[in-house]
């Protein structure tokens, strides 16, 4: 019976699709990914499951295309929508990191460049003092050889898990990044932020001379401050998103 | 009575918080900010108060967001209204530099890495002439060892107003930068060139060879000159950020 | 009679048409090309004849610019409309490579940097993999001596196509770059990739150490894999200059 | 009597001052300029005046701003209207070259680069070839001693238009870069590609190794064919801009 077929979410459900797909938008908009990369976040009432967007663009992400999945990475009801290739990143991640709610599959310029040169990210500034954590970098050759360069099994997925360990960020060679955090914004955040300190950290190598990081008590300290206002660059984001939706340019709201 | 609890404003408070909010959306509009930073402005009818707004992204300001503060930097009619943590900057340049009526706090990205490479920025171009009078660099670590990275108390921000001493920009290791000026249009163009200063002086650094600065006789001169044409400036990125309201990116005004 | 003269267009070459003006528009609006710079496509159902705009800038191409030619780059019914100067690469290469569908000539800056330079690009991550099979480099000066520096005489075309060989793209000194692709989408792909790639190349020079490029199997491997997934940002892209022509500024499509 | 002071603009001078406020709104547009800058051309039917608009941004300038001069630089008829302050260069340049019909005083942020460093540009691809005849650098402290690093006075702009000499772009150390040509199409055209090859000539030189420059014979017929071809480049700016001024962001005409 078609009737029987009908999906019912919860309002907490419907509440957290609707903030994956502006996750989604945001991390487009804001330069996190280009066509590819990914965002997933857990299940907001079952740890077991997480939810992530079938295989399109994460900019024409819509509430319809996102998927449920266990944490084996198989959709619980796909209903013909296809999957991204890559899904088993996220499920080992939570899997591994019970206190990571969210995962994103970012391939921002500048941080490829540090994953190809095997050149660890170290913070710059406040905003990125999660880094201090460490930004392990995965090089899957290492480990299965030859591939197509995409994580594609649970294998490979287990292997890059374990490479990020406890870490925050974790540095993807030839592919990009993957930043995790206990909530979404606050891993929308760590991805741009990675990308915002791999620039910062480029431009300081090359002017030379040492260099001062936040480091030690004091990056515990920033981390904490900023997981505490991570509202407020996502209002913005997602005005941002909003806006350029509705055809201006602007992310303020019109008073 | 709820009616004693009404705020008047006079006609001159009115017009500085209209242009205070447009320096916000500037600002943000420029690159100067992200989603924190805050720019401030004296009252323009008691010396012994400045306006800033609430903790809001400079993009999202809009006139109900500016707060009233004494000089301590505690407000005076809050009304709920949560102000920004790093307030007591403003405060305290305002009370060490009675000739500065206008401060910004501001996040972009090029300053940040002279800032951790401890290299002054110098005068690369007429614009940026008011370099030439230094450009200190603050680091809280040095001060308060281990910090959050902000400068949330008032013994702070005397600290970063003392490192500040005459000059109309200082880095902020690991932070930002704050400039000042004499006017609202002065702080905001100088926020503005101190980044595309910083960018300049990167590249010709990368170019090699000795780097001709502006410098003695002729920063004076230069910026004296271009603080007269600082409405030029003004007008141009206020009717950017206007047109961006109304759906349009330029900012020519439809004639 | 005007009736005569009436130009016909079957169903098939009507979808390639307004295929290759999307191209066009996408390859503007990615920065591949600037006012300069074109996009062809074979004839899908002639592989003697070719599809590509009159002389004009790619941004503005409409279906009516359309022109087709033979291998030899002769208009076959120019009905006045004057033809790319540098048609004569087009030709040459669908001559010389039957697996060749489309071919792009492009102004993208970083490539010209490594033009310039004779530095062959080599992939850094997975989208970039078809430059595992070589990046030649063609200085119309070694073959010609002085030129106005434009390939537009056929003995010139068939220089620069027996260069590029059996690559997917090669570096024309002075110029800019040529990309060839088994299909209008991979071409499109590729030209855009191989900018994108000489970026984070440039970088990871200047960062120093050795760099870990996509190489051997492993490209094959990833090469392979993207030119499945072609559509997506295909699909993106698209969605982005038709939002632009509609005055928003996402490549969202508003539902 | 109010008709007689009435100012009648014959059709040949409409036009022209059409284009040139088109010229001021695709180099604001197109980076060459910020708040500052400015482009004139020669009146177009008495080679004796100069059209440049009053002090504007050239982002706002409207048909009503352009304003006429002597080669003195003395406005004819100012009605109330504020000239630049470095009109000078202008005048004393169309005096100096008969040859020059437009003249652009630009900004552009990597060109201020060479010039502090006192490199001069040499062209990197075929539509740079211009610069093959020569960027002299001018030092305004060489000649004139502290200034105000603006060309204020008939004497400083003879110095500047003999520094000049028979080349198409100076650069003004500390300020900027001056482009003239045959036509205000030419001359916007050289004064953009100015600013992309000195990116590309600062990257270059960046990635290493010797660097081929167009040039002898060939940079002389690059630069031919190029003037021929100023209408694409020009067509599309001009859209781009007339686009934004309607809402939409591209350059596209809707068809």
């Amino acid at each position: 019976m078609a009737a029987k077929r009908k999906y019912v979410r919860s309002d907490e459900l419907r509440a957290a699709i609707a903030d994956l797909v502006d996750a989604n938008h945001i991390i487009a908009d804001q330069g996190v990914v280009d066509g590819f990369g990914h965002v997933s976040m857990r299940h907001p009432t079952n740890p077991l499951r997480y939810l992530l967007s079938k295989n399109v663009a994460p900019e024409q992400v819509s509430a319809a295309d996102i998927m449920e999945f266990d944490l084996d990475s198989v959709p619980i009801d796909a209903r013909g929508r296809s999957p991204y290739l890559e899904r088993f990143i996220h499920g080992a991640i939570y899997k591994a990191r019970p206190d990571v709610n969210s995962v994103i599959n970012a391939h921002s310029p500048w941080v490829l460049s540090f994953a190809a040169n095997k050149i660890p990210l170290r913070p710059m500034h406040n905003k990125a003092a999660f880094l201090a954590g460490g930004t392990p970098i995965f090089d899957i050759r290492d480990h299965f050889g030859a591939t197509n360069m995409l994580v594609t099994t649970p294998e490979q997925a287990e292997a890059l898990a374990r490479a990020l360990g406890g870490s925050a960020v974790l540095l993807y060679r030839g592919h990009g990044h993957v930043a995790v955090g206990p909530s979404l914004r606050v891993a929308v955040f760590r991805a741009y932020y990675a990308e915002f300190n791999a620039r910062l950290q480029a431009r300081s190598m090359a002017l030379g001379g040492p260099i001062t990081f936040v480091e030690g008590e004091e990056a515990v300290l920033a981390d904490e401050t900023m997981q505490r206002v991570d509202t407020r660059p996502w209002d913005l984001w997602k005005a941002k998103v909003k806006a350029k939706s509705k055809g201006t340019s602007s992310g303020r709201a019109r008073r």
